[in-house]
């Protein structure tokens, strides 16, 4: 059996997630993984695989049959993403909401000249929960959207503490009002402020001798990441929060609710929730499911950047058509 | 705009679902409705819409775009949807899981070779839920899946009942058990026997001077319908039967509880849910979300048999790829 051969691009907790995944997939084969550090410095799980430098990529056209491109979307995938899909077909999480259609152009303009695949965007959000919004909308046309997040660690909003003068370590939690999700659920169709749909508990390390009285206020005030919310800060030690809070969980849930029939009759509710341990081990096993679909797409010519909408449910399983009809339809 | 012109293929509960469904759709347009029964006896909620027998229906090849077939899995479509295949694109929502392979290959015979799109299955169960078990089982392949019913009206054991000797009508409820969902959300990965997951509960109108004794005893006992399932008998009386018990409720659950990590680590549960006020209404509208992805189909030429596992979300929107990506991703 010709296993479909898999690069890793960076090789951070989305990398290690990658990486792991690949092995609950026995049609996939983990070929290298491609650092932009010094590779004898990586600690990797799979001793059999080699790590190399970024800059020795190009010496692998032709050897690796799909590049998963586990960067950051702030700079990273700017910059690698058009450089892989001249070379390889690709897969990546870029998610930053704001940018993607100026993102899909970028890749684009390389991959469909360069005749490879490039599936951007893949994720749980966006991803998983884009794909659901599509659906929600096709179904009911008539209806209103709602999208919560957590409980779960938001990277972000947990650097955005670190930055605070004083704050030595911080893991913030982004945690959905639970009153706001079950009007949802009724079906009451309500309208909500930022602050009404989540919360934000912050768990802050200070630095010895530091003014906490100034640091919770200087968090609680903090435009664009704490201002609009209820925000909870809580100073504890280094211990605890290396004890409590080196986890990655995370989770959220998309909803809608929907009417059909004569005058909008009948409510019709959609909800789809995560709820998750590991916030990168779910991004890579989405990740891998679609590195699938891209070299399938490759292998029928059917080129060029696409998102998880254009993607058919069947491309990400290895299972055939008439097992899939079997089996889950 | 030229929009989609759609035609009605039987017209019971779900083919009034996609009469009003189309009205939410503005790109799409109902052309007329077909029926079996004598068309002037037909009482449907758009005047301007003929009603046509069901024996013209070959006189509207190249008039109507695509055929919605809202007749029964039993007997209705064995027969229809291979005629309607050879003369128009189609799309039905055949749900007898175990026949859909055999079903797949009657209709594809006749589609294929007529350069013709059929969608077949589409709805919730067979439908959305079976995307959900896809997309669910390759992104976690390791994991546990649970599908739970209700709570709703299942018209299959409704019918059951009413064939036991004494009984005037019946309605019966599809019950998830709380306590197993409880479970499966924990990720307890637990193993349900049939009575452990579902319990039926049954409102029964019996005969003036019937045994309920008798009744009762031959419900609980009935083999397939009841007898694996705790079922609670209630008797009641016509006018509350039409009162309480008129609506067509349904829904349930999908849900996958995997792992992934070293080890498998990390638990991942992943759940969609429907809660539904119309059963047949929120069939009819993904039917006509599906109708839209038919024309398209048939538009470039992709001709055939498919499932919702075939079809790539972006097809079941009006809207552009561009719009779709800024909207929804």
């Amino acid at each position: 059996m010709n296993r479909i051969k898999i690069g890793i691009v960076g090789y951070g907790n989305l990398g290690k997630g990658v990486e792991i995944a690949i092995r609950y997939n026995p049609d996939m084969e983990l070929s290298a993984i491609f650092t932009r550090r010094d590779p004898s410095t990586i600690r990797h799980l799979s001793e059999n695989v080699p790590v190399h430098s970024y800059d020795e990529i190009k010496n692998f056209k032709g050897k690796i049959d799909v590049m998963v491109l586990c960067g950051g979307s702030a700079t990273d995938l700017y910059v690698q993403a058009p450089e892989m899909a001249k070379l390889f077909h690709t897969v990546d999480s870029f998610d930053t909401h704001a940018k993607v259609n100026e993102y899909f152009s970028l890749v684009d303009d390389v991959a469909t000249p360069s005749q490879h695949v490039s599936i951007v965007s893949v994720g749980w959000d966006p991803g998983v929960f884009s794909i659901n919004r599509l659906y929600n909308n096709a179904i009911l046309p008539r209806g209103t959207d709602y999208t919560f997040w957590g409980k779960g660690v938001s990277q972000g909003h947990s650097d955005a503490i670190k930055r605070v003068e004083g704050v030595k370590k911080a893991k913030q939690y982004t945690i959905p009002v639970e009153d706001a999700v079950a009007r949802v659920r009724q079906g009451d169709d309500p309208e909500f402020t930022t602050r009404e749909k989540h919360l934000r508990h912050c768990y802050v390390v200070a630095e010895e001798g530091a003014d906490l009285t100034r640091i919770e206020a200087e968090i609680k005030t903090m435009p664009h990441y704490f201002a609009d919310y209820d925000t909870i800060v809580e100073f504890i030690s280094d211990e605890e929060l290396e004890k409590d809070h080196h986890k990655m969980p995370h989770g959220g849930f998309v909803i809608r609710s929907g009417k059909t029939g004569v005058e909008g009759a009948h409510k019709q509710l959609i909800e789809y929730s995560l709820k998750l341990d590991s916030n990168p081990e779910f991004t890579a096993s989405v990740l891998v499911a679609y590195a699938r679909a891209a070299f399938r797409l490759g292998q029928s010519a059917d080129y060029g950047t696409k998102t998880v909408f254009d993607i058919p449910p069947a491309l990400l399983s290895p299972l055939g058509a008439e097992e899939l009809r079997a089996r889950f339809l």
